[in-house]
């Protein structure tokens, strides 16, 4: 009896599996080339080698002196060796001091060793004697104290891999090696439809029929935490041609378009078709075993990907989730950042729709052993809240159905632990 | 014999206790209005309570038809109920009709509840006939299908706390309360200062003693990555004069102070006497037990938290996460964000110093079952790929030596994990 249906929903990672595989060739190839120091977060389009030593020179790695470890080789607590101090390397300055046998120079950390000089003793281990004389009272290993020119990167050495996101670290690193620029692959740009003539950006009136559309800000926020570029293709009412138009001006302005709404199978769903309409091979995947956000769809079309969102947006972030983020990092060569976890058990039973992902918004708390997860009272994807009010998500295994109370289960986090 | 040495290493969890402890009241607290769209990532400087009613009316969340749940009271598939089509709830509009008994109104997801109806009936469980009739097989419990007026948000409710960070969704929640605008706590405003003679901001020489300054550079984007705002102090000689007149500025400009080198105890390290000179009570803790990171110094002047870091870019980086991570959550009242970790067998055995905290840099890599841990050859705090080569950390307790190969450890991710 029932009329329209999904005829068969796909399961998660068949689905996942089936758009990574179509958007291969879609990956963001053109690069661009930044200051290092607007880097920061963005991928590598091109591994790095190094071109200069780090570091420049051999440079004493803690305050004492250089010396020569042979001069030291029978010092020892009964047997002190007294050596010459005979100057001192200034940071920062070039050496052009030379310890002989016999000899010991002034180093502090970071100053350059002076030639004839093979280790550094700690300062701690030395006592200065009058007339410029140092006791030593341990020996010392050839290098000790020292880091060698190059010892942390030399000519050649690959520094940093093509496809890595660079962290600060890293940007010291390109710093470093003298590099000012970047090459990293350009912002994936993402365009966001909203469909509906329910749909206004904002209201004012009491008494309206109308809603706010929060999926383009929603998402445009999740877009941008993930570094990619938003382009707002703008609320479209329930009309083939004006979303066809929208999804258009997406494909040509852009490598990927979020369109929300409209994506189930009802009369009033319109996306699909449209999407379907504008070239092959259009809907991958119509419906995927998950809950909420069933009514999810993948498409390719001119090469680029759709994904055709449903309207909640509980719904649509969770789609988003499953579907959108692990793309954005295939987009660019990067892995998808790992999310924060931790483990918690259960304050309540929750329930898994058997065959279907099923995405459990819930309240982490710190206990006193660890922590607590308190399922969320309001589920439904239609209650913006089920979102708000939880910092966390349990991803239920289609193999699951019931978790019972007391269980310890992994919880992905969507927001801070409150004390 | 030792001549400079700490008189006392510090644990790491009591330093941390007695940084926060003085730095109670240091907290942020100037607020600043910013526009809802500006805000994501920002902490909410009051709590938000809604003014408005979400769902603003009550509305459907199928596509289907608006009915009196009574009228299908004894609907079943032996036993079909028959109503007549009187109307439909268009979307975006306010709806005039009425359902009275023996009486739907078509009604589409996100549409207006027409009066007198109670529930809606998903097309799926309907067919409709000649006439204007729709043949009902089920009956359907009161406000089934229907998200009421206020379900999601009514007005008096506590929708987001004070110290929220706000994410996405949070940002959608404001934006449907009718708020344009959110009261949010100012960022920290955090100076970083550099200290040594041999530092530059760049090299173009060959031949020279000079080394680039790194921590600036890294400890800002670590910084902004945290949603502070960066005051670039600049590089000061091993001098007390420039560095305790840098130090005044920070003080004056910033809310938090970080000093980078000069932090131990030789007659080069300036640092701590410089702090302890400007105010009370100055040094609180001067050297950690830690690994790296050992002369870390976190001091109060003037109200003010300074920490002063080890110049070794490895081990300032190491105390930034261990104590400046959590001092920039308190400050500005939201909790610490929880860091992405996973579990993984470490490939080699890892030595922790007894008595001190010791942070393994590792290189976790994806296996058949889990999780690699290999850790770095390099550890030493002078080699900056010691941190560039890794992408995760082994938080190893003063209470461990050993860890063997084999064992499973928790790893702070600290990059990406590639495949």
């Amino acid at each position: 009896m029932p009329r329209e249906h999904f005829r068969q929903l796909m399961r998660v990672e068949t689905a996942r599996r089936s758009l990574f595989r179509a958007t291969r060739a879609a990956s963001v190839r053109r690069s661009e080339v930044v200051p290092v120091q607007d880097a920061m977060g963005r991928v590598l389009a091109r591994s790095v080698v190094a071109r200069r030593y780090l570091p420049a020179f051999d440079l004493a790695v803690v305050d004492g002196y250089a010396v020569r470890s042979v001069d030291l080789h029978y010092a020892s607590s009964k047997n002190p060796r007294i050596l010459q101090l005979v100057g001192e390397s200034r940071l920062g300055e070039i050496c052009r001091l030379r310890v002989r046998e016999g000899q010991a120079v002034a180093v502090a950390t970071g100053s350059a060793i002076p030639k004839g000089a093979d280790a550094v003793v700690m300062i701690e281990h030395t006592r200065k004697l009058m007339g410029e004389k140092i006791e030593f009272r341990t020996r010392v290993g050839s290098w000790e104290g020292i880091t060698r020119k190059g010892e942390d990167i030399a000519p050649g050495r690959m520094v940093l891999d093509r496809g890595s996101r660079l962290r600060p670290e890293d940007i010291g690193a390109l710093k470093t090696l003298g590099l000012g620029n970047a090459r990293v692959v350009r912002k994936v740009r993402v365009g966001v439809l909203s469909t509906g003539n329910e749909l206004v950006d904002s209201t004012r009136k009491r008494n309206t029929a109308k809603i706010v559309d929060l999926n383009r800000p929603i998402l445009s926020g999740m877009l941008r935490q993930l570094g990619a570029e938003v382009v707002d293709l703008g609320i479209v009412k329930d009309d083939k041609k004006a979303i066809k138009a929208a999804l258009r001006r997406g494909l040509s302005e852009t490598d990927l378009v979020l369109v929300t709404a409209g994506s189930s199978v009802g009369k009033r769903d319109l996306v699909p078709n449209c999407i379907n309409s504008l070239g092959r091979p259009g809907m991958l995947v119509h419906g995927v075993a998950m809950r909420p956000a069933m009514p999810t769809g993948l498409a390719v079309v001119q090469g680029k990907p759709i994904v055709s969102l449903p309207g909640f947006p509980v719904s649509a972030m969770l789609a988003f989730r499953v579907f959108v983020r692990p793309l954005l990092a295939n987009l660019v060569g990067a892995p998808e950042p790992v999310e924060p976890t931790v483990r918690a058990v259960l304050k309540e039973k929750i329930a898994g729709m058997p065959g279907h992902r099923t995405f459990v918004r819930v309240r982490v708390c710190r206990g006193k052993d660890g922590y607590w997860a308190v399922p969320l009272k309001a589920q439904r994807s239609s209650l913006l809240t089920s979102m708000v009010d939880a910092n966390g998500i349990v991803d239920v295994l289609e193999s699951s159905s019931i978790i019972k109370a007391g269980a310890e289960v992994t919880v992905t986090l969507t927001g801070d632990i409150r004390i």
